[in-house]
């Protein structure tokens, strides 16, 4: 039996418990699940023999004379593998991860065109590379996730539009499949790393939580009542727009005051340059001048972390959600502590009585795991009997 | 068999099908359940029984030679009533409500307190009063739902914190059922109205959608993913504090630049008794003066629209609905004609890319509708499998 083959919502919910939050004993899915013990043992019996699930052995008696001791269930994280490739505008990175979604193995690949035909080639290309790293990766390897920024139709693997890639209406996962062989899923990327935090991340154990990320822009990824929030118009999640700024400045949306105009990349750079009068001034090197103590490059990030902190305020008063995580690409991270105080303070100082509880978690999150997010997705798919 | 021992899944989506979407037949319910033909007809025959659902007769043929016509399935709504009250810092509105939480009887309270006991000291004379209108309500009414603004914590039936009423930690379920001898259901007002709307009202068909209330307060009840978005410290659907107006003004709730501290009924009041010099000006008389043609009054009311259009599309931005309702109490709705174009406007111009194409329904919404929401909460907690 293959997984993908699961038809009943009883082995859909036992395996992704185990593979959320196992080892745990048929005791204990029984009593997290509501499904009776008989139809949990049932349940697992085809992931067992199909080398999904082990038991482990029992270390410990739930009780003195409880008789036979529970044998907790645990995932054979190695029995099969996903591929997952974040696309940017000038890269592709990938990674091959276990059923954990941990990334075993990582490549990257630079983009000579933003085409489709391109981008697929180079990622079947990728992809190809990745799996002959390891013969059983090219055995038991049979789904790729892709995250790409923008509007994207999951059910129909479609990217409506993502502006970054001058992408419309490109059917990726028709064209991925193509050319790689493998069941392809299409998502968002900060959807996909939403998912990967949600499964396998900080997100275990919250029916509701928001992943907030910093960069070149300001995204924002929700799960609530257990489900990723999608968006009926292909947008969701923009914290970047939310006009915390009044009138000013005007953002490239068409919007004023937003987030992103404020905290982007863009504006952050432009503001330093004008403070510096340094015209030719990039990102890192604004980081490197407000690092080496530039007062008024340093006044420019803390506007910016005044600005993502009233954001955020602004979902959490909105949204309620358990956890916050807050992440960003490489340059965003770099200037994080930069941002970080102000970020705390005016979100603070905005949230809504006792939304201000409501914890705010630093995790850096490299391109590899972006990544990882994509393969998320695919296991996600696979696995969860929502998706069906 | 009273409905409220329903322990299957299938009873429960059966049930709601034909209660928010019916007649329906059986073959389409099982065509949207995802439930066998067999599945569907054994869950709807105890309910037939005991009188809950009915068959139409049957007027036409699905197909030609398709054989016996399809009997729709319709709910009896007699066969149950509901009591449901919106409790004020000075008042009680109750109604009683049908299974379809249409509301067939209301009545009004003034409070003389607002202590706990003498609030439910006097819901339960409304509620008697009520029920005594007909001796169907006194012999088949079990449930009263309450709607109370402010934390409400439905779960155990408490008020954690209901600002205007002055509450803390009051287990207002257990008071009212004691004093009503009712099963009791207690429930933000915001949300009890969110619900209304999404069984038996425009929300009915979006597995996703928005209700924006505007008044004395600036609310928003959220529903993602078919389920009411609760929070999870208390706190969800404050669109009224996000930060739109940059620096400015300061709100009550200690943050700057609130929808709320600039579209409010108070600091309307107070700007355009600052506009006009009439320091005794009340809201009624500051709309009617806008209404006369008051330049600086419409001013006033067109930056609250502003504000409150840019609250609306922050919330869009951040969750993407199927539909955004607007509603409010009476003296917000007496002045939306004077908000409503800066309200589209302003949403327009700040919704993010395809958000701009969520509607905005106005909705008119009396007290009693308010009510009535309250008694929707009960409906719905009777009947949800997802409640149980
Ligand atoms: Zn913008
Ligand atoms: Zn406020």
């Amino acid at each position: 039996m293959h997984p993908r083959l699961t038809t009943t919502r009883a082995e859909a919910t036992v395996f992704t418990m185990v593979l959320t939050q196992g080892p745990v004993t048929r005791v204990e899915i029984a009593r997290r699940s509501g499904l009776s013990s008989a139809a949990v043992t049932k349940a697992a019996r085809p992931f067992i023999e199909a080398g999904y699930l082990e038991e482990l052995e029992a270390t410990e008696r739930t009780a003195p004379g409880a008789g036979r001791p529970a044998s907790p269930l645990t995932i054979r994280a190695n029995r099969e593998f996903f591929a997952g490739v974040k696309i940017t505008d000038d890269e592709l990175i990938g990674v091959i991860t276990d059923l954990r979604a941990q990334p075993l193995v990582s490549a990257h690949r630079r983009l000579t065109t933003t085409s489709p035909e391109g981008v697929v080639e180079a990622l079947a290309e990728l992809v190809a590379d990745l799996r002959s790293d390891d013969p059983a990766y090219d055995e038991r390897c049979h789904w790729l996730g892709l995250a790409v920024s923008g509007d994207v139709d999951k059910a129909l693997g479609l990217v409506r539009y993502s502006p970054f890639l001058g992408w419309r209406k490109v059917p990726l996962a028709r064209l991925a499949g193509e050319a790689t062989g493998l069941n392809v899923t299409v998502e968002n990327d900060v959807r996909s790393l939403t998912v990967a935090e949600q499964w396998f991340g900080d997100g275990v154990g919250a029916s509701s939580f928001a992943l907030v990320t910093v960069g070149a822009g300001i995204g924002c990824g929700l799960v609530a009542n257990d489900r990723v929030v999608a968006g009926s118009h292909g947008v969701a999640g923009e914290i970047g727009h939310i006009p915390v700024g009044g009138e000013e400045p005007e953002c490239h949306c068409g919007g004023r005051g937003c987030v992103e105009a404020i905290a982007g990349t863009a504006p952050i750079v432009a503001a330093v340059r004008a403070a510096t009068g340094d015209a030719s001034l990039t990102i890192d090197a604004a980081i490197d001048v407000a690092h080496a103590g530039n007062t008024a490059a340093r006044e420019v990030f803390a506007r910016a972390g005044h600005a993502i902190g009233l954001g955020i305020a602004a979902m959490a008063n909105l949204f309620g959600p358990e956890r916050i995580i807050v992440t960003g690409d490489v340059q965003g991270l770099a200037a994080y502590d930069l941002f970080e105080e102000q970020i705390n303070r005016s979100f603070t100082s905005q949230a809504f009585g006792a939304a201000a509880d409501c914890r705010l978690l630093l995790r850096p999150r490299t391109f590899e795991q972006w990544a990882r997010g994509a393969a998320a997705v695919a296991i996600q798919t696979l696995f969860s009997s929502q998706e069906r």
